[in-house]
């Protein structure tokens, strides 16, 4: 992965810095960091002439595509925030608007199914922008030959978890593909909410100081349907986190009214979303890696597998950027709510190096926590 | 198909009926309706074990489906309206509200491909609820090695309807899945509009005397896709009607006040919209088969391929129901309209028989035009 990559080229470059350069000019550490500065200020072009998996993963190449192809098309300011919902001036009110196709595989695993995630999903993308979540399409694409009765526990979820978010199914599509052209059933839920509150979130107000806050364990999601898949010989006693989370931010929100800045940590984990933030804002996020919530099986689970548990997929977690005179606040209310149990202060941003996620590891280093190149975990929401 | 079966039965029973049966007692005409009646009434469950093509064609296995499955899911008073858009009282608002997966194959056909189809659809499921289309959100689930020139292909022709339509694309979502499990592209549209005037569509506004109008020539489209995928050794000089309606819409809704209901004849045809209006609005709708108006090349390609172009999909053709006083103003406005050139009166709305769409046929006959069963034309959309 080129973020490890990164990180020895930024400890060897450190290592080679001799005590006595000359001042004035750049340290090789500098150089390195000016150079991956440089690439990423580049006009993005997709360079692949084919479509990958990766495109997919919410990482690198999923942002270049991202800005090549699709903003390149629909330019227009709203589009170019990047945010997890479009918040749009309507009939005198705010809305806000967001979509996700939905294609995990399997469609059941432990804690939830594709029913369940496609509602969450949608939800959380509106919660985190500070909207009340109120509607929902649903669209179904649907393989020729899929169990009419998988159908039915799937619908079955999508209401349960609609009702608990307290969102409603308004209109809906169906499409049949015929068979070898799907997987069983594809849901893109798109949903509609309204902004009651004042507040305004978005990296814009994202400042050196700040706090950064997980709510919750990480990882989870992303495990557990890397298990479910059964190609891996792992027991491991973990479920799904997905969950609704806009009581969860209606709690955060109200005991903190300093919050920056909300994202859900979903395709590409609580490590895109910082480098996300870290670009978007100009800053440097520093997170501490031992003070990072993760439970025993992710960790045990993610060494077998090679990844890092901070580019795992939550579904049911969210990363809050906080003013950080008031961090034990926010955690204290996140704490008091059953979803936030074990929400934690997991950094800080700093104001160099602009741009760049920093690790202090739990071996007192530190190395850049860079954007995810290529895709560990296909198809996980 | 069902149709001529059903119309069969009813002109043999016609035939059969006695001059001189007894007052009081049914005919057997009277019987064979009353058993259609009783049948579509019935509380509806999907037979199949397994999705079918069918459950995708927008006829009677697709309504069964819509309503034993999603309506039993999700019921609430804006879902069981099964209008084009869902009509949402936001901040002080109306607000329209419609999705569509988009999964036509080939992607590209003559006047057209998958991304203005999606653009347009959309827009016009919103255009004939009477909304203002403003804002759409786009999710694309393709599949690995899809050629990135055909995805910019696809999205510059989303752009160029988005400007057409006066719409902007302000939010979106990538997904991508292994070869084998999709076709290229899927897209799904979800649209936002609001509604500026004071005027309520829908079935529940038809009543006996009112004129049905097709704001064009129909079944271009279906037809196009059908001959682009080369299994047929057909040539015709044809291509979809792909197009943004809002516009006629409009022009319509400024001459004719007295418009109904107002539905876009996509998936299923006219055909498939008179029956749902027939069949919500407790009416007959009585179709004069010599004003429809059909290209002599979609009659021909539907002849060849022993199909009724009153059941194939348009994409820029919608049907009106008008108070049959104000019939020939509508003709008119939607004639002065580039998109309406070739707009019509086809038929009329009926007391009896409640819940049918019959077809004066050009030979002096009449006989029922049922929903769709079985999907022959998979993928139009």
């Amino acid at each position: 992965m080129t973020s490890e990559r990164t990180a020895e080229w930024a400890d060897r470059a450190a290592a080679e810095a001799p005590a006595d350069r000359q001042p004035g000019r750049p340290s090789p550490e500098q150089q390195v960091l000016h150079r991956i500065e440089r690439a990423r200020r580049r006009r993005p072009t997709v360079r692949e002439s084919r479509i990958t998996l990766a495109h997919g993963a919410g990482g690198k190449a999923s942002r270049t595509l991202v800005e090549a192809v699709f903003v390149e098309a629909f330019r227009n300011p709203i589009l170019e925030t990047l945010d997890d919902a479009a918040v749009l001036a309507v009939a005198g009110g705010r809305l806000a608007f967001t979509t996700d196709s939905y294609v995990v595989s399997p469609l059941f695993f432990p804690g939830g199914d594709i029913g369940d995630l496609a509602v969450n999903g949608t939800v959380n993308d509106l919660a985190v922008s500070g909207a009340r979540p109120l509607y929902l399409a649903a669209g179904f694409i649907l393989e020729e030959g899929f169990p009419v009765a998988d159908l039915l526990r799937i619908t079955a979820s999508m209401a349960a978890a609609a009702q608990r978010a307290d969102v409603r199914v308004v209109t809906g599509d169906t499409k049949v593909v015929q068979r070898g052209r799907g997987d069983g059933c594809y849901v893109t839920t798109t949903g509609v909410g309204v902004l009651e509150r004042p507040v305004t979130l978005g990296a814009a107000h994202v400042r050196p100081g700040d706090a950064v806050v997980v709510s919750g364990p990480i990882g989870d999601h992303g495990v557990t349907v890397m298990l479910a898949r059964g190609e891996l010989d792992i027991e491991a006693d973990i479920s799904s986190d997905t969950a609704p989370l806009h009581g969860l931010v209606s709690a955060l929100l109200d005991a903190a009214p300093g919050v920056r800045l909300l994202r859900d940590a979903t395709r590409g984990g609580v490590a895109t979303v910082l480098n996300e933030v870290a670009r978007a804002a100009g800053v440097a996020v520093v997170v501490d890696e031992a003070a990072v919530p993760v439970r025993p099986a992710v960790t045990g689970a993610c060494e077998l597998l090679g990844i890092d548990p901070l580019y795992v997929a939550c579904e049911g977690r969210f990363v809050a950027v906080v003013d950080g005179a008031q961090a034990q606040a926010a955690v204290a209310a996140l704490r008091d709510h059953p979803l936030g149990a074990d929400a934690s202060v997991i950094g800080h941003v700093a104001a160099d190096p602009a741009g760049l996620v920093l690790l202090r590891t739990a071996f007192g280093g530190t190395r850049v926590v860079d954007m995810l190149v290529g895709d560990p975990l296909p198809r996980i929401c």
